[in-house]
């Protein structure tokens, strides 16, 4: 799809409006890195990572605290002792398991249109995912909620660099958590009709989530399982260690063929070796034991591999995102994914407090380390704050602007007679300018980049019009989307499915992790 | 020098701090980026730019304002017809001309530890360059004054992440225009031993400079012409014009084998064509007319290959920058530098009219670009503002950070047995913790970046503090770093001669642009 736009030119992509509101913004498209991966790794030092997590799975291996799962491993060949919740594999189990996972494949919207390929050299956008708090500039922060829930799904939907609703954008800690899968994933269903995640907190509960999204698109369960619909994450319990509800996460999305991002959660100093090499040998052992169990359970699942390593401040323990080391994760993260041949997730982070200049930093370097290593599915990419603890209704605008911004760097320079332009420097000569030129007449509308948040005026003028910092735009911004927010149809008959449904698994109690 | 400090290790890095105030950053060194360039436009692409340059500097010309310019070129074979200022050039003069121009060359600065290497894989950071205005959040904007003009020199000696001074890093305006190259370069000359800069404003005022210059370094005249001391800037007067200063300072330069950054002032859809194209193709002609001009006058003086091609917002004309044109248009231009293999220059720019989260993530792109391109010198690298209108006393800080955390990105990942760390990973095993183990001990003071201005405290403990967000803490941070600014040394010989030229030459009345 992205080529078929790109083929109708920039004049056709800029004058679209977003369908749901006025913003001016760049249309719908998969945004794709066509220029190698940077690469900062060596072949060797790719093997080294690679022969270092195959011997940490065999001599040290996993926890999988759940027996069933050690059950299918142990058939698999896996090295299991009764009672033990420790799983070593044998490289060679490793190595033919994943090899199995496809490469690319296509995480299917309720709407066709928002469909999506993943895998390549495309990069795929996330809305942010679980902060258990959210703010804007007016309101402060406060506890997650099922408002500011809905209202960060709103602009998710309504923001076209938006490719994927990744989580609850917020935690609605408002709503019990027994029943918060069902009220908030069938309320994101009716919100957005964007590509789908579900969370792997049980197995009851992903099931649930599996069936809404059967009964939204309309499919039988044999057709799902044809069709990946949703996807989840799967973050090990580092070090070395998968928790039960995430095991059976793992187990039902593989049985019915939908998405598994293994993601390890390796800050470096904490969780992981206090050095990169060693964070990286310790995210690539649990991600492999990871895709090799989804594999196991359904050859050929689709599968993402994810890196997640940063570092932490060693004077406070906290966890730094945006840094020169999470560059370097990033990159190493997509060489190893790359080896693998599954597609690679990793994130838009920052450790800020505030939607300042240091969050736009930390999500630049984050944004460019992801682009270049061509991450396929760039997590909390609209609205992360303080390290995952906050949504933030402004960072959401400010990472569209910066996400905007690089899907247009991203596309392939045009040098042609007409663009060269030699007419039309001849006809200007020394000293003249092009405002008024033929040349220039013809493309001015489209020819650059319009942001949606950048303000370029001059210093008087914009002193004038309030001295309003970029922050504050962007907040005046994310109102105005909400206010021209429209949600996508759905057919009647699926609502009716859907609300059915949920009211019938509420009325039963919901789910906790435990069922 | 960059591999010696590299090979002194990691923790020596860390421990050492600046010289001259209590700031803890990273020690001074030169930057490499040991990774490709990357490059997006086809080999095909660079020669059809080439190609049109030629084209352009055949048929059309460019004018050269300057008669003894013209008379210069003419003996080198150019076309030029008497009483008109337009020169057009024989494609193979071009090529052949710009031959002579050296790859590397070594700028030497009045303190040794300061030269600078500069071509190759090396990249150069400079101060901000010749805004009209200075702003800090206390004191506003105001116009460019001596006062701040000095305390923005202070910061830039007192960065070790900010290798040259490169212009006036705000007009000193309240020094007469003849008297000012005077005063402010000697006064530069005293607050920092950098590598240092001169404006081409006329014969008579860079010859001044050159002989500050040669003065400080305690050379003679020979001696300068065989040490490279010395840079300066030549703008085209887009499009295709040379003027009368800039020329006389191409000629001065060159003669006494000083650097020479031709840059020519392409912003698409006003000096240049609306197509990035069209403007890569202007901005080469010109360029390659300008370095053919200091080659002729004399082969083999060191001269940069200048790219500063923008766009203009086609809704007001204002200039935009760190837009994804820009970073397209920094890329190309590092390949065509390289095919003509010559240093390269561009610049860390921002069109943002306070140092808020555009500024920041508009310079990021720059610092990506310009990193991922290979710049080997990156003007307005620190404190640039409003598109060079202003300089900005917390960018120079934000700046700071951003390029710091660039260097230490572009240092190479380290992997053995040491730093796998496979022995701590198996003490530690399965849901432990690193924090305490051997591994971590000895490694964790100088195992990450340790930044200058990003919090990493969790929001509680940044709320307590005072809520301060990142550019307020970039305020507090360059008062700190005034107050700990100590004077580089300057030989009490050296000071009294600098001091007795520029005496004598005030006596004299300075120097007008036409002098």
């Amino acid at each position: 799809m992205a080529r078929q736009r790109r083929e109708r030119g920039r004049g056709a992509l800029r004058r679209e409006r977003a369908p749901s509101g006025g913003l001016k913004q760049l249309p719908f498209r998969q945004v794709r890195n066509p220029y190698p991966p940077m690469e900062i790794a060596s072949a060797d030092q790719i093997e080294a990572l690679h022969r270092a997590s195959l011997e940490i799975l065999r001599d040290m291996g996993m926890n999988f605290l759940l027996p069933e799962a050690r059950e299918i491993l142990k058939r698999a060949g896996a090295e299991v002792t009764e009672g033990d919740p420790r799983v070593r594999f044998d490289p060679d189990l490793i190595e033919e398991s994943i090899k199995s996972a496809p490469p690319v494949f296509t995480l299917h919207a309720r709407n066709p249109a928002h469909s999506l390929t993943i895998g390549g050299d495309v990069i795929n956008y996330c809305m942010v995912g679980s902060p258990p708090n959210a703010s804007d500039l007016e309101g402060g922060r406060r506890q997650g909620n099922f408002e500011d829930y809905c209202n960060l799904l709103r602009l998710g939907q309504s923001l076209n660099i938006c490719h994927l609703i990744a989580g609850h954008p917020v935690e609605p800690t408002d709503i019990p958590p027994d029943l918060r899968h069902l009220r908030a994933i069938s309320t994101a269903l009716k919100l957005s009709d964007k590509a789908m995640f579900g969370y792997s907190l049980g197995r009851r509960r992903i099931l649930d989530v599996i069936e809404m999204l059967r009964l939204v698109r309309g499919l039988s369960e044999k057709e799902l399982t044809q069709q990946t619909s949703l996807f989840t994450i799967i973050n090990a319990n580092s070090p070395l260690q998968y928790d039960v509800p995430m095991l059976w996460g793992m187990i039902e999305m593989a049985r019915t063929n939908q998405a598994i991002v293994v993601t390890p959660f390796t800050l470096a100093g904490a969780m992981a070796p206090v050095t990169l090499a060693g964070a990286l040998a310790q995210q690539n052992a649990e991600a492999l034991a990871g895709i090799a169990f989804c594999q196991i359970v359904n050859p050929g699942c689709p599968v993402i591999y994810g890196g997640f390593t940063s570092n932490v401040d060693m004077k406070t323990g906290a966890p730094a995102f945006g840094t020169p080391e999470y560059s370097k994760a990033v990159l190493v993260g997509g060489q190893l994914a790359r080896r693998y041949r599954v597609p690679y997730r990793s994130s838009n982070v920052n450790a800020s407090n505030h939607p300042d200049v240091q969050s736009a930093y930390e999500s630049m370097n984050s944004i460019w380390a992801t682009a270049l290593g061509h991450t396929n599915m760039v997590k909390h990419a609209l609205g992360w704050l303080e390290g995952g603890l906050c949504a933030s209704f402004e960072k959401v605008i400010i990472d569209a602007e910066m996400l905007q911004e690089m899907s247009e760097f991203l596309l392939p320079l045009e040098i042609d007679d007409a663009t060269l332009g030699l007419e039309a420097i001849r006809d200007v000569g020394p000293g003249g300018h092009y405002f008024g030129t033929a040349h220039t007449l013809e493309r001015y509308e489209t020819a650059f980049y319009d942001p949606i948040l950048s303000d370029w005026r001059n210093f008087e003028t914009w002193s004038e019009a309030g001295s309003i910092d970029a922050t504050w735009r962007a907040h005046r911004i994310y109102k105005e989307v909400l206010a021209d927010y429209q949600e996508p149809p759905m057919d009647p008959g699926i609502r009716e499915a859907l609300d059915d449904f949920v009211e019938r698994r509420i009325a039963e109690g919901g789910a906790s992790a435990e069922d």
